[in-house]
């Protein structure tokens, strides 16, 4: 006898919200558990409190007492893990602790953890996923881009005009987008994990790279600020005042400098600019979202937001989606997905 | 006695429908008008059938024996002219028709017929304007702006990437977008009264510059097709097959060209490009109204869609309003105006 699926439905809401109580960023996802008895009463809660701690269906057990688990049923919102870290591995301690039977959401993208649905059935537990798929994927979306490609989902970010310049002939360009405009840029910063701009624009601009409310004040999360380019931040500069200590890459390699972002926990990467940062990001097709804040004027001129991509002729241009087309203020927004996802290839 | 204010909205109304019977294109506008007895009875209606030919109070009043319209009220869509052309005022002639009251929806705005409403007042006819005029604007509003600009209004489109190119680094452009936004532009050339490109386009691409639908048929309206440039459009041109005659202007004096477009009644005028003449439009503030087809790609390099503007800073650009955002198949239209109305000054 298992707990039946209503219960199992009800225990995966749950599970989802207790998830949200971890850390949304970093380098472990965020993860909820519920053990339901064989008669599909809850017996025990767990959630994942980030690197270092117990997962969440560990949390879970430890919550009962010894044998109090055994015939249960374990919903959980990741498959359970397969890997030994500064924690055991969550498949063999709910095989242990005997339960009968799990439910999970989403597969286990990671290379060394995976591996755990295979392990629980090799060892007679039933297992089942794919319940609430969709939500699941939805709040941990960013995390498991990142787990499966090895670095950040990447936005892109421009403002222009309709001739797509991003500055008038001496160089102009605040503002070329209207307040209703740049509030929602400070929105998209706060969600996400790490904000990135070339050297230019810090010595041109000296941007705080905050994410701010329409008064000025901090929103509640900031992104980490991301420096490309080798020459120095100035001493005085406004991103030394950041929240976050900011990181600076030299090496003009993006794809190993989104590795080591990935490493440090970090799944989301909105790139600010400026044209020389953005055209190497959409040249080395690492770009998954295109966000193109368009003004109602005509510029001309030199200062373009986008310089040379390496397109030789039409056909090879990349293809994008628009996902969405917003108007905002007096400006539009279009906001665009790589048509394929850009997951770098392996060579194993 | 006079008709009353309902009898005089459905003559209004009708006299609306029967200006539609006149051409639509050309340098006079469609007029329609009723003849109302002074009981609110319908006694007589008339229309223009273009330039030479009665103007539509004269249709109207010769349908009626002599003395038949005296005491009547006249319900007309543009204000009675006061000017001798090819047919005498039309003033004089409903002041010599004994009509006692006219009614019109939209003044006159052209410098030699305008004058009509007063010299009515001045012969005792008592006179109201503004009667659904709304709709009048709306169904003469080319022939409108063009007799109180002197020029026709002027669309400019193009189609780019979301960078702003129109071609790519090897001039590839065709097709940018799909068949979606394709089908939206030639349903815009059949709604205006000319087409222009320069001779770059006619050479690069040899253009029909006709409206067609999705099987390649003409569409019912095909506007004039109009060549801008001093070198030759070649013998063997597709252009030379054009339903219309096409015109070709050689001096680069756009204002001067306008000029002559409206008065050989081009109303509206839909630039095509290339990016030289759309360019060149836009730095002299010639456009009224844009069209930007964007298609979610991105293209880098040298083909941009237009060029040097002549802006040198980023408060002298030239703001428009978007007054439409439309999804077109994969792609997006903006439609933006000129935020106000760019009207040649005169020395006079
Ligand atoms: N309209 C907008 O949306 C917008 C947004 C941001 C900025 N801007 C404007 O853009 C202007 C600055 O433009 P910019 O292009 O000089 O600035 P940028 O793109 O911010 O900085 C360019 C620098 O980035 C560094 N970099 C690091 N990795 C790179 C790689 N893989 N490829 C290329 N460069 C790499 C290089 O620095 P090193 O030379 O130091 O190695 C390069 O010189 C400012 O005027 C600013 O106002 C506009
Ligand atoms: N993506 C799009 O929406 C789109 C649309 C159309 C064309 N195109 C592409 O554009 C390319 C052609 O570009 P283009 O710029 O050479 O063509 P263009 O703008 O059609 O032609 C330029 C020529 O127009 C003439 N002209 C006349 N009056 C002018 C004035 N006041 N100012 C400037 N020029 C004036 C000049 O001709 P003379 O030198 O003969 O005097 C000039 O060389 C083609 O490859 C075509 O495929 C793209």
């Amino acid at each position: 006898m298992t707990a039946g699926h209503d219960a199992e439905l009800r225990a995966m809401r749950r599970a989802i919200e207790l998830a949200r109580r971890g850390p949304a960023t970093g380098a472990n996802p965020q993860v909820g558990c519920v053990l339901l008895s064989p008669a599909g009463e809850p017996l025990a809660e767990g959630w994942h409190r980030g690197a270092g701690t117990a997962h969440a269906e560990v949390d879970a057990l430890a919550k009962l007492p010894a044998g109090a688990a055994h015939g249960a049923t374990a919903v959980v919102t990741l498959e359970p893990c397969n890997h030994t870290g500064r924690t055991g591995p969550c498949a063999v301690a709910l095989v242990e602790a005997g339960v009968a039977r799990v439910v999970y959401a989403v597969a286990d993208p990671g290379r060394a953890s995976s591996g755990g649905a295979e392990r629980l059935r090799a060892a007679g537990v039933e297992v089942e996923h794919g319940l609430l798929s969709d939500e699941v994927e939805a709040a941990i979306g960013d995390w498991l881009f990142a787990a499966r490609a090895r670095r950040p989902r990447v936005t892109v970010k421009w403002a222009s005009s309709l001739d797509g310049r991003a500055a008038a002939a001496d160089g102009t360009s605040q503002w070329i987008t209207g307040p209703t405009a740049r509030a929602d840029v400070h929105r998209r910063r706060a969600a996400a994990d790490a904000i990135a701009v070339g050297t230019g624009t810090v010595i041109a601009d000296d941007p705080a790279l905050t994410a701010r409310d329409a008064d000025g004040a901090l929103l509640a999360h900031q992104p980490v600020p991301v420096v490309f380019g080798r020459r120095a931040v100035p001493a005085g500069a406004a991103l030394r005042r950041h929240p976050h200590q900011l990181l600076q890459y030299d090496g003009p390699e993006l794809a190993a400098t989104l590795e080591d972002l990935a490493t440090r926990g970090i799944r989301s990467l909105f790139v600010e600019g400026g044209p020389t940062l953005a055209s190497a990001f959409l040249a080395a097709d690492l770009a998954d979202e295109l966000l193109v804040y368009l003004a109602p004027t005509l510029l001309g001129g030199p200062g373009l937001a986008l310089g040379e991509l390496g397109v030789p002729t039409i056909s090879a241009a990349p293809r994008f989606t628009f996902s969405a087309v917003e108007r905002l203020g007096d400006d539009v927004l279009l906001v665009a997905h790589r048509a394929a996802p850009t997951t770098p290839t392996e060579g194993n």
